[in-house]
């Protein structure tokens, strides 16, 4: 083959396998000389084959089209080979909640905060300074353990959780997902006993399904967080290996747990010698100030485990969170090497620009002072809009709020009727695997308050008030 | 606490933890003042309080430093407990091996590409311009699947490997890692037997051990790859779950697997309803161009998953790697759900960018053609340095090449020779699970040539005269 007939060739096969759609432009001859690193005349010369074939179509000016004609027959339909199915507890419906967001949707269903902060403007040009001036840094693998100048600002940060640690007790992630995913690792093998809060965010949840543990679901009280009681009792009857709480700002029901229980918990826990994972995604975004104090810090015994992320505090999109993974930091770094290998460089570098420059507890502060002040104009609106006898919980930190509505409401339902208005929550059975909590919902109360916010939350009201009538 | 006192103590905590050492100069009155949002007179009292304290010191015109002085009794080391021990294969060795660069170091150890080439500029440019111009979409959570866009373009340039995906059959991850370790667990259980190269790159053993896997290691012939005929002795006698091979570009033999090969690898796992997980991390690279249709593209059975990242193709930093995994798109969503979450959009984003103004196919056609020429290049080298006797392999793809020496020498008293001219190589022991290969070392030759690398390729030569002497 020729040259020309070879990219001929390459481009017919892209338009019959419709990566290049009828009537859509074709790329220039200029990006497909660069392209293919072929001449000019020799582009020319394959468009012209093409348009032989009657592939494609010139119009002046405007260079080459996908031509309208009727398609050849398909070619067998090779990878689309039968799916193998997956069946895990809530998984279909956590699916959908986690689609990418429509447009014009107002979305309460997601635990993203808000992006748009003016105070977060610095990070996005350490991020444009960064990859154009010290490109080499960020295009080369980190160390496997994370940029050390990161975890020392972690540790720094850490401080004002009661922790005293240094760079060499933490370990960068790629966001606190692969945190969990990695803690449980730790002291964990498959089949084994996980304590979980009842309810619990379904990320924490699926994250046990996918690795193969058997859940156990605590009580937890709305704002005292999860029953030391109860767990007393089940840690007599049941080989429980490892306890995940997350005791500041929870997700879904907002609270902090008191110190006093967090003592309560941690005693508990050594006296069974069960591990403790502590998600402290939302840990800096207490409202109370100076935060409670990580059960982490109170620790001596190296068997509870930190994870978290900048997700919350900064942006999800980021991807990067750390683990102090307390004694298990040999496994917690074989981990990581075969997990994913080293963090992408290019957002940790930046984020201790945003560290170091003074602008990250700036952004913490404003943020976590916003979303208090939202939490009060959402328990207004939705005091007002939703039917008496509603329940909802009192966030101590974070921007979710739990909503419990009368029994006979099934928020999927209440969900497909809001989704004619292109509204959207966050239902409640997603956060118990044993399928409770069918007329709960969480609403996201992160972004500035608007009419438009407003309106939807009023329109939330409306949908129930009328499901409740059809009843 | 008044404000000043309370930022007195945690300035004053910071010190005492080492996090400003002694002698160092602390933050400006003003970037505190931001940090903690006091005003310029609280950080000033603080300060005042902490010189009064002797824990600092003003400088005229130079600002605040942590005081000279004798330091206080250290705290409890409350949080360097003591560490479970692990014991994988190789482990501490191939940790030594990734240890991040050191200063003024000739590194030949790693399995990086080139990423001075003047052809991946304008992906910094991208990067810079969507953080900055987009920075909400970066900041976001991308589709956990990984941006449609991308999968999109992958799926494009899959057609030169033979395949005819499209986006739906594509998953991003973060880097070819999280493919492979998204592969093992789509297709086997902790306990189960895989297949691998022998010699197999240690990323790929580690990673089978961190799972949980069995190996069974298979003689792989340096020009042809894994032999089929071992292989289907093997199946007859173990019940072999996956296979995983690296069949173009291979790691660290640098063959490309015959086609007819491939299919006879393909057609026994078939029969024996083996899985075959393929890593095309280098596909790409294959000096030979067109090149080698992928094992993936020849199967119709869905029973093949194909693992990639643009590590090697672009730069590992950016953590940008992809599966296409067959009929098990569901379990490998599910995994990507709570092993990671979403993989980060900034560089997901620029990729795209990078591939639709038509700078990916140009530089992967000069990296290949660097690498080549570089291959001959080294290969002179060793020729000309290393003692008569030594035998090396002849790469068709990537930028690393095998060598085996003289049964005497150990490659890891080598290495510690080496280290002390600041030279590494990769030591043959980490490619095997049984622990062979002694005697062999792995060299990068991704970079432009000097007389740099030229004179260290020397000097390994000279020391491994010198060891040869001793013997
Ligand atoms: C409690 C909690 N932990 C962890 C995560 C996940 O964090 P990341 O996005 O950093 O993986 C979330 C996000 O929903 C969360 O709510
Ligand atoms: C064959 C092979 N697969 C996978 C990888 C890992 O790639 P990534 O950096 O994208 O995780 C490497 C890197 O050493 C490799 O050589």
């Amino acid at each position: 083959m020729t040259r020309y007939q070879n990219l001929a060739s390459i481009l017919s096969q892209r338009i019959e396998q419709g990566l290049y759609p009828i009537g859509v432009r074709l790329p220039s001859i200029r990006v497909l000389s660069k392209e293919h690193g072929v001449s000019i005349t020799t582009v020319q010369q394959a468009y012209r084959e093409l348009e032989d074939q009657q592939l494609v179509e010139a119009r002046a000016k405007s260079g080459y089209f996908v031509a309208r004609r009727k398609m050849r027959p398909g070619l067998p339909d090779c990878c689309n080979t039968t799916q193998c199915s997956l069946t895990i507890p809530q998984w279909d419906r956590v699916l959908d909640m986690v689609n990418p967001v429509q447009p014009g949707e107002t979305a309460f269903r997601f635990a993203a905060p808000d992006i748009t902060a003016s105070s977060l403007k610095p990070l996005t040009r350490s991020l444009s300074h960064l990859s154009q001036r010290q490109y080499l840094r960020t295009f080369d693998d980190e160390d496997i353990r994370g940029s050390f100048e990161l975890r020392e600002q972690i540790a720094r940060l850490m401080i004002d959780s009661g922790s005293r640690m240094d760079a060499g007790n933490i370990l960068i992630t790629d966001g606190c997902r692969e945190a969990l995913s990695i803690a449980i690792r730790c002291v964990c093998a498959p089949g084994d006993v996980v304590a979980v809060e009842k309810p619990c965010f379904h990320a924490g949840l699926q994250l046990l399904h996918g690795l193969g543990m058997n859940m156990l679901e605590i009580p937890t009280d709305p704002v005292t967080g999860i029953s030391v009681e109860a767990l007393e009792l089940a840690l007599e009857q049941w080989p429980v290996k490892a306890i995940l709480v997350t005791p500041t700002g929870n997700n879904p029901l907002g609270y902090n747990m008191p110190i006093e229980r967090r003592k309560a918990l941690l005693r508990l826990a050594q006296e069974h010698d069960v591990a403790i994972i502590e998600d402290d995604a939302y840990g800096e975004l207490s409202y109370p100030y100076p935060r409670p104090a990580t059960i982490t810090s109170m620790d001596f015994t190296g068997n509870v485990l930190l994870c978290s992320s900048f997700s919350k505090t900064l942006a999800p999109g980021l991807r990067v969170g750390w683990i102090a993974p307390g004694s298990y930091m040999n496994r917690a770094i074989h981990m990581k090497y075969v997990s994913t290998g080293p963090t992408a460089s290019l957002p940790q570098l930046a984020i201790v620009d945003f560290i170091t420059q003074g602008h990250y507890l700036k952004h913490v502060r404003r943020m976590r002072s916003q979303y208090q002040h939202n939490r009060d104009l959402i328990t207004r609106w939705v005091t007002d809009y939703f039917p008496c006898g509603t329940r909802i919980s009192r966030p101590q930190g974070g921007f979710l709020l739990w909503v419990e509505l009368d029994h006979r409401i099934d928020t999927q339902r209440l969900n497909r009727a809001l989704s004619e208005q292109n509204i959207s929550i966050a239902i409640g059975a997603v956060f118990s695997a044993a399928g409770k909590y069918d007329s709960c919902l969480r609403i996201n109360f992160a972004r500035q308050p608007t009419t438009e916010l407003k309106n939807a939350v009023r329109q939330i009201g409306v949908a129930i008030h009328q499901l409740l009538e059809e009843k």
